[in-house]
């Protein structure tokens, strides 16, 4: 069962989840690839059977438009408590949690870019119930959307799918960016990403689509090629608070940013992450000054040891020239 | 030129260096696996004239045994100075720093794992020559030494080498490395990663080997399947100040270590990264407080939209498990 470690070295939470692996076989194979066929696909129409039992659906034409099912190899499950304990200078819990996958479409073949706006909205739809879901649960501290595209993306079945992950932890990557926000607010009294906007709108080098509500931007710090940044102009810390018209709004802004992405790059391996304000209240005031954005993270290049020494990403292109490419790619 | 880049969103300094790649289409194409022959390997004994001028060498029967040189492709490089600006929320500077490429022996298959151990040995040493010379330079705030193995360690190059950036900025996961022992120093009094080890030699379930110098282990908060951490015993802060005696030692321990895995997982591609001392003086008391260690990470598993949203790794393997599998590996 999955068991959650800190060290007080590198002062963040891991999974240990030793059944998704187990001898040092397993490991000296290659992965096999994503299957190709849809006739063993889990994912696909009239396979609904080879998937644990749905936790959600859409209704659509062949039964279904979207489908949720827990994870079959969930990193974290089900305890009845975290059951923290401390060992010495480390700590560790029960692997509580929740992994849930969204089967984008029926289709196969076609991820975001490539699915009727209608239903990418679909999908939208089902990310926002099934945050809430989680997010009403109680028990969990953050909930993380997030998509693995393609073998370099890290997934494992082809057919296009979303996942959730709900913590009961707080994962160090959100603290840390919460806290930069609420530090931000601190010191200058506005919301960074905000703020953020208003300089990019007015340098016009790094905007790569602008509408009334959604800007993309490639960031100013980028860590990968292409890398995107989608952020509601409108402030706002919570992601399933968006009301309907910005519910379709996102829909096409995000089909539209993985669209830039393979007209310009083919079928490129890549994830995208919601960034979305935690479970419960432990950040006062964070209506005011944390901002949902979500990041697109296109698989071109490998981390290697410098990165892991120093946390430092080398990316090869600049985010302006990125910028330009994506701009017209569409 | 490279530049560096540091975003408030995410406040970690990344390296923009646009001569590694240029159009979209470059990343379209796969990268060209690492070169097999040897005739046109610059790493090559008889090729010397492919790299750019020699840095340093340790002479050996063909001319040399180990060599140092930029790299070709560098992510920083010289500079008159950081020149380090603000625009707005942002903040960026010049790439200063140095890049070098440390080729391990004229042997184009042999790896540190197969090499003789007194070749291991000429290869600490001239780490520690290069670490010596970059700390003593004065531009740089750290020196990051690391190496990259297999394709999937982000190897551009099949023949073993190893690879030191200086850097001219604190980079964001030193700093936070730094900030864990400080602050455990200053609420215990214990230096973290003795009291680790104390901890680590009672339980006995995660020591991997331990002689009278050094302490390997697989880690409690283990982020990669088989992932290791060799820790010399008695408290030191800086790595390069490591007397002879320690350095066979710890040449011994670096190739049995890299041996147990590739016994265990054959030519595994791997990245192995050194945490020691900054440059300078920031950091009041470090001598007592900071223990250098360094990290070996197999390559097996992906990183992926999860770990890129939450810090959180997923690892497949308990440390537990992995530490009696690699014990009886050599």
């Amino acid at each position: 069962m999955p068991e959650l470690r800190w060290g007080p070295l590198r002062r963040r939470w891991v999974i240990v989840a030793p059944e998704r692996g187990k001898r040092p076989s397993d490991f000296r194979a290659q992965a096999s690839p994503p299957g190709q066929g849809t006739s063993e696909c889990p994912f696909c129409p009239g396979n609904e059977h080879l998937t644990p039992p749905e936790i959600a659906r859409t209704p659509g034409p062949g039964g279904w438009a979207v489908r949720v099912v827990p994870n079959k190899f969930p990193a974290l499950s089900d305890y009845p408590d975290l059951g923290l304990e401390g060992q010495g200078v480390f700590r560790k819990a029960n692997g509580l949690g929740a992994h849930e996958v969204v089967i984008d479409s029926p289709d196969h073949a076609r991820d975001l870019d490539r699915l009727p706006l209608e239903q990418v909205r679909l999908v939208v739809d089902m990310y926002i119930a099934r945050l809430q879901a989680l997010y009403s649960d109680g028990r969990f501290r953050y909930v993380q959307l997030f998509k693995n595209h393609g073998r370099e993306g890290g997934a494992s079945l082809a057919h296009p799918h979303t996942q959730i992950i709900a913590t009961s932890v707080l994962p160090s990557e959100v603290e840390w960016r919460l806290a930069a926000a609420r530090d931000h607010h601190a010191a200058t009294g506005r919301c960074l990403l905000c703020e953020m906007m208003e300089e990019e709108l007015s340098a016009q080098v790094r905007v790569v689509e602008e509408d009334d509500q959604f800007l993309v931007l490639s960031p100013y710090d980028t860590r990968f090629p292409f890398e995107l940044l989608i952020v509601p102009r409108e402030h706002a810390h919570d992601f399933p608070a968006l009301s309907g018209e910005e519910r379709a709004s996102f829909a096409g802004v995000l089909k539209r940013s993985l669209a830039r992405l393979s007209s310009l790059l083919g079928d490129v391996p890549y994830n995208f992450v919601l960034h979305t304000s935690p479970c419960g209240g432990d950040w006062p005031g964070i209506e005011g000054w944390y901002h949902w954005h979500l990041e697109i993270i296109p698989r071109l290049t490998k981390l290697a040891g410098f990165e892991w020494g120093t946390g430092m990403f080398i990316n090869p292109m600049s985010p302006e020239a990125a910028a330009e490419h994506l701009r017209t790619a569409v």
